[in-house]
C-alpha cells in the first residue's frame, strides 16, 4: 500500500479540475484596513487592497476592540487553560454570552471555538435529543450546517433553496408526530440574497416545527443593534435558535448559539464539539465583547457599510459588469468559469494589488464561479474607480462576460 | 410536539445520574498563576488556586507570549477576517505552521481551529481519501478522534487500550489490500499513562499501516524540544501524523498535525473543517509562536514541571491518598463515585479556596470518578503542603477511600 502516492492523487485531481487552491500569504495593517501585505514566495512583498475580507466593517482594527484585546492580555494572560468545565470558564466568556442572549432577545447564549464548531456542533447535537427528528435544510446551507446536519444521524430533507412551497411540501408528507427542525440562513453569503424568514417560521408553525437561524453574515450588520435580520424584520422571538459568529462582522474569532435557556443548557450539557475543547482565549472574549458592545449602540458602521456596497453595485453596472442583484453587503461578480476566474483574480493581484480571491466549486456551485467582493467602510471612493478600472481591463484582458 | 420538555428532560437525566456539569466562573490572573479569582452567583469573589488547568507549564502567562500578543494585535488587528483560502492566510500562522513542521521534524503541518477540529477534521478526512480504509482505534481515545473516526465513514476496530497483541490481533483479520490507521494518543490525559508507540509502529510497519498520534497532552512537555512523547523516543519519524494542541503546554489557543506535504496537502484542500471556517487570529497565532519557539530551547519549565508533578505524587502517597501510579505530569486522585466527587470538589473549592474539577462520566468511566491534579512549575511547596493537608481533611470528612 502506497498512502503517499492516493495523497498525492487526490491533489492532482484538483489540479486537474483546476480547483486546487493556492493561499495568499497577508499582513494586515491595523489602522490602514483594507491595505495589507503580501509575502511572495521569492522573499519581495507586495502593497495591496483586500476586497474580499468578512471583516466586513473593520471592526477587527478598532481601537476600543484592540484595546480591550491588550488589556485582557495583561490582566488574565494568553489561553483559558482548559475546557469550560476544566478550569477554562473565564467571566469574560460568561459576560460575552450574556451580551450575546441579549443581543437576540433569548434567555441565554453559548460560545463556541468557531462558527463552524457552533453550527455542526449544535445541529448535531439538536438531532440526537430529539428522537425520530427530520431536519429540513436548505440546499445552499453552509458546509458547517451540512455536516451538522449529517453528524446528527437524522433523517434530512433538503428543500430548494429559499422556497417556501418546497419547504412546505416537504412538511407536509412528514408524520405530525415526529420532531422537525427547518434549518436555514438568513443572508447567503455567495449571493447576497436573503431567506423568507417570516414565511419559514409560519410554516414552522403550522406544522410544529423549530427553527434554527444561521445569522452568521448578518450579526453586526442588520438590524438596530446588529442583531441580524431577524432583528431588522422584528422576527427574532420566532426563531428557536440563532446561531451566529463573532469573526465576521465582530472582527474577531468564534461562534454561538442563542436559544431558550433549556435548548442551551442541553446542548451545552451533551455537544461533544463543546464540551471537549479549549475555551476561547479571554483574550478573544474581550475583543469580541467590546466588538458587539460598540455594534449594539453604534449604526454608522451599518449605515457607511451598506451605502458603500451600494455604491459599488452601481459603479459595476454602470461599466457593464456582470454583477449579480445582490440585496445585501454582498457583491457577486460573476465569471462562471473556474480556470478563467482563477486567472483574473491572479491578475488584479499580481498586475493591480487588488486581491479578490476566486470562489470555485465547492463553495459554489460548478458554472457558478465569481469574484465575490466585500466592500466595507474603509474603502473610499478613490479605492472603488481603482477597483472598476483594473476590473474593465481584465475583463477587457481575458475577454470575460460582460453583464446581459 | 412540546420540544422545551424534551430538552428539560434531557438535563433532568443528567442531574438524576449526579452529571450535570456546573462551570466554576473564573478570572485568572497574569503574572500571578495559578492564583485565580472565583466569581460566585451571589455577586461575591473568592481568592483561589487552581490545581486543575491544562496550562501546564504557565506559558499562558509568560512574558514573551503576552508581548507577542499585543505586539501582534498593534500590528495586524484583531481577527484574520476570513477562511484561509479567503484574505484568512496571515503570515504569523504560516510562520507557525513552519515553525510546528521543524519541531516534529515533519516537511509540513497544518494549524486548525482547536485541537478537537485536527482531530475531527483529519481522521474524517482520512478516512474518507482512503478507499476501503479501516481506523485502529484505541478504546481510551479522546471524543475528538472518536468523532473523527465515526465521521470518516470507515470501517472501525477499537482495541484495548495500549494492548500491543489485541491490536495485532485485530490488524491480522483484515484483509491486507485495505488501507489502515492506527489511531492513538501518546499521554493518556485522565490516567497519564503513556502508549507503547514503538510496537505500535513496528506493527504498523509489519502490517502495512499509517500511524495517527495524538500528542495533545505531551507536546512541549517532552522531549528536547517539547515535540512530546514520540520525540523524547526517538520515534518522530516513524509516525506518519502528530497531532497536538496549542492550548495546553503552550498555553493558547489551537489544534495542529504535522506530516508529509502530500497528506498535509491533501488534508488542507478536503478537510471541510478546515476549509470553511475563519482562520485563528493573527494575535493567537503570534502567542502560539512565540510559546512554541521558547520551548524549543528552554528546558527549565520542563525539569520543574517534571519534578513538581512527582513531588506531588510522593506527598499524596505518603499522606495515604489514593493517587494512580502516573508515569507522567498528571496526578489522578480516585474517588470512585461521581456524587462524592462532586461533593469532594465543591468541598475543596468552598471552605479551602482550591479548584480541582470533579471528572465524572462521560470524560472516565463509570466507578472511575476523580480529582485530576495538574501541578506547574509554579506550584510551589507551600501550595502543595496547604492542598494535601486539605485534601486530608476532605476525605475524613466525606469518609473517602484511602490508597489500597
Amino acid at each position: 500500500m502506497d498512502y503517499e502516492s492516493i495523497f498525492e492523487q487526490a491533489i492532482a485531481a484538483l489540479k486537474n479540475e483546476k480547483r486546487y487552491r493556492v493561499f495568499t500569504e497577508l499582513g494586515r495593517h491595523a489602522g490602514d484596513f483594507p491595505r495589507a501585505t503580501r509575502f511572495l514566495d521569492d522573499g519581495t512583498t507586495q502593497d495591496i487592497t483586500i476586497w474580499c475580507s468578512n471583516d466586513y466593517l473593520g471592526m477587527g482594527q478598532h481601537p476600543d476592540v484592540l484595546k480591550a484585546i491588550k488589556d485582557a492580555t495583561d490582566q488574565f494572560g494568553a489561553g483559558a487553560g482548559g475546557t469550560r468545565n476544566i478550569s477554562g470558564n473565564t467571566r469574560l466568556i460568561c459576560e460575552l454570552e450574556r451580551e450575546l442572549a441579549d443581543l437576540h432577545g433569548k434567555e441565554s447564549a453559548l460560545v463556541f471555538t468557531s462558527g463552524f464548531v457552533s453550527n455542526d456542533a449544535t445541529l448535531s447535537t439538536l438531532g440526537k435529543l430529539l428522537p425520530g427528528c427530520v431536519i429540513l435544510s436548505d440546499e445552499l446551507n453552509h458546509a458547517s450546517m451540512i455536516d451538522g446536519v449529517r453528524h446528527s444521524g437524522c433523517e434530512k430533507r433538503i428543500f430548494r433553496h429559499n422556497d417556501v412551497q418546497d419547504l412546505e411540501d416537504k412538511l407536509k408528507t412528514i408524520d405530525p408526530s415526529r420532531p422537525k427542525v427547518i434549518a436555514f440562513e438568513s443572508v447567503y453569503s455567495m449571493d447576497g440574497d436573503i431567506s423568507p424568514i417570516k414565511e419559514f417560521c409560519d410554516l414552522a408553525d403550522k406544522y410544529n416545527a423549530m427553527t434554527y437561524l444561521d445569522e452568521v453574515h448578518a450579526v453586526g450588520l442588520y438590524g438596530p443593534c446588529g442583531g441580524g435580520v431577524a432583528e431588522r424584520e422584528g422576527l427574532m422571538h420566532r426563531i428557536d435558535i440563532i446561531e451566529g459568529t463573532l469573526g465576521k462582522a465582530f472582527g474577531v474569532v468564534g461562534g454561538f448559539i442563542t436559544a431558550s435557556k433549556n435548548i442551551v443548557d442541553a446542548i451545552r450539557s451533551y455537544a461533544s464539539g463543546f464540551i471537549f475543547t479549549t475555551t476561547l482565549s479571554p483574550v478573544m472574549s474581550a475583543g469580541a465583547l467590546a466588538s458587539v458592545r460598540h455594534l449594539k449602540s453604534s449604526q454608522v458602521e451599518r449605515d457607511q457599510h451598506q451605502e458603500r456596497a451600494a455604491t459599488l453595485k452601481s459603479l459595476l453596472t454602470e461599466a457593464g459588469l456582470p454583477v449579480l442583484p445582490s440585496v445585501t453587503h454582498i457583491v457577486p461578480l460573476m465569471v462562471y468559469d473556474a480556470e478563467l476566474c482563477k486567472q483574473a483574480s491572479d491578475m488584479l493581484l499580481d498586475d493591480y494589488g487588488l486581491y479578490i480571491q476566486p470562489i470555485n466549486y465547492p463553495t459554489v456551485a460548478r458554472g457558478q464561479e465569481r469574484l465575490r467582493i466585500t466592500p466595507s467602510p474603509f474603502h473610499d471612493d478613490a479605492m472603488m474607480a481603482e477597483l472598476v478600472s483594473a476590473l474593465k481591463n481584465v475583463w477587457s484582458r481575458l475577454d470575460l462576460r460582460q453583464a446581459a
